[in-house]
């Protein structure tokens, strides 16, 4: 993420990732969540804190969660159902579960498939919000398969290029390969200019937002610096931004992800569908059936070592490739602990309250 | 694309495309292409050119062709092999024939794997220019089906965001999916901030790059407008540009295809392999294997009429997608013939006076 997203050091509290996962998961439980599936979700959301990527850990996200299952708009244990099969496809419907508990049960069938016949794909309709999509990439990546993960969620986010309507959410994507020495390549992007969750993140954190990530109401394109307006009160423009830098590629990226994830899963188009009706598509394409193993993950060491250690322009001290920086958070978070933002940690004990339970978390 | 790749009124030669396949079949069965061969390459760049997609049809490509031909560093009758294959997967050596001549077969084998199985994907390596991926994904739409096309074509060109080194090509990526009445959602871009080929145009037709497009030799960004460098004068940057407006997103599309195109297929990374091994990744994905196709059509032509028909911000005329104004374009020049520039016309003329071949094309 870019600096301006992590939290700064005076408002950071250190939490071990077990304490973290145990207080993560007895809130899912209480919520009705089963066991197994409180697990899952869990370590969705602490996967994504481990990797650095706190816009989609429990900072953000759990609060909402809790909103949710608190208002019945979200189904905490939810009979979902495989509608349609073929060896190499399957296509759910997730019976408004939340899709940190769905999604990881849609990989892992795709994951089964891949390995009988080469490549698996499902998709997911009717669920809650699915996490950080590298979560279902690194998921393949263990079983030396390509992984593929794309969510459509909701409308009244994204304009097309040029265009005045929000009809699409922020339509991530995310792809990644399994390597032999480096950190594996994990790419994972919004859609849109930045997440929505890291729009918010800058108002914790107080820094701007940048020309051309948000429209006003009109769709009209923001080309000033500003302070993020509350949700409702802006647009966000595809990536790339202008048509000169590429914002009908971001665009076209979007419109890709909506009938991947949303019209393929019948789902329908998200602006459709609405927020409460998230969609996914994720795929698993086994290297094996292509190449042997090993010679892919040599020469995806080749070229991830190539970018790593390329000499960068002056401006910047290193190259990264996607998963990289991740990684590395990873190993320091797992030793020293997730830096959460106080505020955050004086969440958990208002839930923890509320909730009649107790978390092993700083005070 | 942009107005400024447009060849000028001024300038324009209207060719028929009866007329305009019958000159570049001549041309390629001179060259030693098979019949069949010379006319599914020729397909290819025609369907180009009736698409207003110029930079990748007959006017830049087919001097080249001639002249790799001409230097032996191409193979117009290649020994083309399946060197490993599943029920879902092959991965092809194309023996150094042309891209638009291997590529179209590999996709027509993907297809023909998606019929059976629900998805085929197919890796090419070892070719030379697969020409215009719309024309890929178009084949798989036929077929209700979603089609996938990706390119590595050598190092060279694009630097990673914040490189220094050009290890990329400009790696494309298509995608499309069919509909029912409306055109067909057909996206294909470079994930450069422009394709190479139209940096070249610009030249003939007498217009500046943006900002942020390219880099110098030392892969820092030219923020100024500039006349096209010639070729090795410049790299180019990754669509978005800037960090800020999402570079890093093409970069991380651009390091997709390389793994995908280039590493899965055997070809390696492309700027290993080289400008003369371009390698491609092909994928049909049957919709029927996931939704009836009925109701995945619609739900198309529900989004597709939603995006056509918005309306835009008032800078803008209309709000288009991937694909639209294309389809509108290959109407107009089937009836009114395509719009060379002059000096394409005379590059014909004056290529079969040199080949002993006579075109019927406005002198």
């Amino acid at each position: 993420m870019l600096k301006r997203f992590l939290v700064p050091e005076k408002d950071q509290v250190m939490v071990s990732e077990a304490d973290a996962r145990a207080a993560t998961e007895a809130i899912f439980v209480k919520m009705g969540l089963p066991e197994d599936d409180a697990v899952l979700a869990t370590d969705v959301l602490i996967t994504s804190d481990l990797r650095g990527c706190e816009s989609h850990g429990v900072s953000n996200m759990l609060r909402n969660y809790v909103a949710m299952y608190g208002a019945n708009r979200m189904n905490p244990n939810p009979d979902w159902k495989i509608e349609r099969e073929s060896a190499v496809s399957a296509t759910i419907d997730g019976d408004q579960g939340v899709g940190i508990q769905i999604g990881p049960k849609a990989m892992q069938i795709a994951i089964d498939k891949a390995e009988q016949t080469g490549m698996g794909a499902v998709g997911v309709r009717n669920c809650g919000h699915f996490g950080m999509l590298a979560y279902y990439s690194l998921m393949a990546i263990k079983h030396d398969m390509i992984g593929v993960a794309m969510v459509s969620a909701g409308g009244n986010l994204q304009v097309p290029l040029w265009g005045t309507e929000p009809i699409f959410g922020t339509q991530p994507i995310a792809w990644g390969a399994p390597s032999e020495k480096m950190p594996p390549f994990v790419f994972d992007v919004a859609t849109t200019q930045v997440a929505a969750n890291k729009l918010m993140l800058t108002r914790r954190i107080g820094s701007q937002l940048e020309p051309a990530w948000i429209t006003d109401l009109e769709g009209n394109p923001v080309m000033n610096p500003v302070d993020s307006p509350d949700y409702g009160g802006f647009f966000m423009l595809p990536f790339g931004g202008t048509r000169e830098n590429g914002g009908h590629k971001g665009y076209g990226f979007a419109t890709i992800v909506d009938m991947m994830a949303g019209i393929l899963s019948g789902n329908g188009p998200g602006y459709i569908a609405g927020g409460l009706k998230h969609s996914q598509f994720v795929m698993a394409i086994k290297v094996d059936a292509f190449l042997d193993v090993a010679k892919f993950k040599t020469d995806m060491d080749t070229l991830l070592d190539k970018l790593a250690n390329m000499k960068p322009i002056p401006e910047q001290e290193r190259v990264y490739y996607a998963g990289l920086i991740e990684h590395e958070e990873v190993a320091k978070r797992k030793a020293e602990g997730i830096p959460y933002h106080r505020e955050v940690v004086e969440w958990f004990h208002k839930a923890g309250s509320d909730l009649d339970l107790t978390f092993n978390l700083p005070t």
